[in-house]
């Protein structure tokens, strides 16, 4: 006898780093040979990696970017500038080593790792393309739910297992972007469901909308806003309007909390993703470091609704975790500034504050 | 018969690059395979540094970081937080690499460069320090010139020697950085006299002033000020009030210029050089990238008064050059972006714009 047949969304334990270490890392931090708090946020951020790493020689270890990758139902209204091959395509790209993310990765010393999490292609086997899909695309969600319970299990699921894989490989830094053509769309959804901030403002141009574009995108998505009649709960919102990608980086980020790793955060989409799991998991945002503030309408409002003020801000949107990986030398510079700057004692220099 | 006995500040030849490759360099950038512009001010980045070198392929070569130290007469007035050693203390821990700036050197692989333009200690010989001291400190500028044009002179001559060696080595990019135990002031007489802004806002807490201490600064400057009796023009305001550090670091960046050498600027002090040599050559600041917006109090005025939008803000205010080196991975990225990345019509992706 079965009387509940859905799978249950995987549970994961999160904690607040301990407290503990946080006034030795101060002290250590405050004792560099530099005037106190002149090395401003790379301070914050050495503070940071070392109460997750609870250490006061914190360590960046191969550090690695999973792009998740999927298509979406809801393109089918017209809500996206770039036609759907553009998902399969990119990934292609990808595999060449010829995209934006390649020489971010290349340049950091990043490892990528790419994961079907529910492309509308077949891909041919053999190229180095992780086979983690989970449909062909979600469903249209101004007529149905993107996905069922059933099947955002299973990404969380499979987004957990990728991060497993990349931790059993030594990495203890990571950062997760998206491939997926219409994917602000169900970003929107999320942020405005999750937020209260108003739909209108949640909405934007995406890969290159006019304004004309962003208009219609904008009344789709306001229909389908209309239209859906869950109870707003945050795994309501995930499967109604989620995409295959998003979810998996939901599971993904939290499996990378629990297992107390740096997480980076990139631009819209992997925000709402970050939004999401800490809807789950608040502790999740004790690892999180927002990398980078993106052009895209309405990332900075998210930003600031979830009060974290990205590392920096160079125009980018783009996606495919490159605003997250272009932030990375000055999480490795705080780290490299507690573990080989001279201390005053040490260096005999006069200690210049009090 | 000698007329006239004083030296003469040395000329050089800095054009604004030609224009004519600027089309060619879009056109490269604009065929990458991302959305058109979705990199932000990376593409801003690429197509000055393809301006600077006039090539399709720009390449960044053997980073170097100078410093120029030196004392301040006018610290004998209390106007810092720091005590005077500071400064000579700091160079042994440059040479040990101890400091804020080695750290950064090492992580993206610059060589550090030490000038001794003019502290008041004798070092040791043979440490790797590049002895160009023109005097030992500057004169206190609240009773007289802290310099006279012949020492300035000799200051701009040295600094432009330096980077003819840097040149020489092979390196094409070249940031500047300043130790020297009171030079915030020096710095504030610079930018009030050249950008017409009220002393008031141009003076800050340097290594670390109480507001009762910035205060005091202040006084102290507004006097020197008032006591001043100058003819106000660049080369007068130069020599009345700078650091011989300032103004050896004004010369460097002219003859970076005129060597086509892509110059990243530092924080406060090495923006007020980069202000000074842009009055006697305008063309220079073709050549500047500005790498980070420090905390000190008039930086953000300065900046926005050069009209020039550092790449972050991370809340540093170590100088040392530490601002400027750390914004170089974006540059990096910038220039792996047009040599490293797709074009459209290679990789077969839809060009997803118009």
């Amino acid at each position: 006898m079965q009387t509940q047949n859905r799978t249950r969304m995987k549970t994961f334990q999160i904690h607040k780093p301990d407290e503990a270490i946080r006034p030795l890392l101060i002290d250590k931090i405050n004792n560099l040979t530099k005037p106190k708090g002149s090395l401003g946020r790379l301070e914050e951020l050495a503070l940071q990696v070392g109460l997750i790493q609870q250490s006061l020689e914190p360590e960046l270890r191969n550090p690695q970017n999973i792009i998740f990758a999927a298509d979406h139902g809801i393109v089918d209204e017209g809500v996206s500038f770039s036609p759907k091959e553009v998902t399969w395509q990119q990934i292609s790209n990808f595999l060449r080593g010829g995209a934006g993310v390649n020489f971010f990765c290349r340049q950091h010393g990043f490892e990528l790792k790419i994961v079907d999490a529910g492309v509308d292609y077949d891909f041919p086997a053999g190229k180095g393309i992780i086979d983690f899909k989970v449909r062909k695309g979600t469903r249209n969600f101004l007529y149905e739910a993107a996905m069922t319970r059933e099947e955002a299990d299973l990404c969380i699921e499979r987004g957990a297992e990728v991060v497993r894989l990349c931790h059993s490989e030594g990495c203890n830094v990571i950062s997760f972007g998206e491939m997926g053509i219409g994917n602000t769309s169900p970003s929107s959804m999320w942020m405005s469901c999750l937020t209260g901030i108003p739909l209108e403002q949640c909405v934007g141009a995406g890969s290159g909308l006019s304004s004309e574009g962003v208009q219609r995108k904008y009344s789709v998505l306001k229909q389908s806003l209309e239209r859906y009649t869950g109870n707003g709960a945050a795994e309501d919102v995930m499967c109604y309007f989620g995409g295959l990608e998003m979810v998996m980086a939901v599971g993904a980020m939290l499996q990378a909390a629990e297992l107390n790793m740096v997480i980076l955060v990139d631009g819209f989409i992997m925000t709402n993703c970050m939004l999401m799991a800490s809807k789950f998991y608040p502790a999740v945002l004790n690892y999180a470091i927002f990398g980078h503030q993106g052009d895209e309408t309405g990332h900075k409002l998210l930003l600031n609704a979830m009060n974290v003020n990205p590392l920096i801000n160079m125009g980018l949107r783009l996606g495919e975790g490159t605003g997250a990986i272009c932030a990375y030398p000055l999480i490795d510079s705080a780290v490299r500034m507690i573990n080989e700057m001279d201390n005053f004692a040490h260096a005999a220099v006069t200690k210049y504050f009090e």
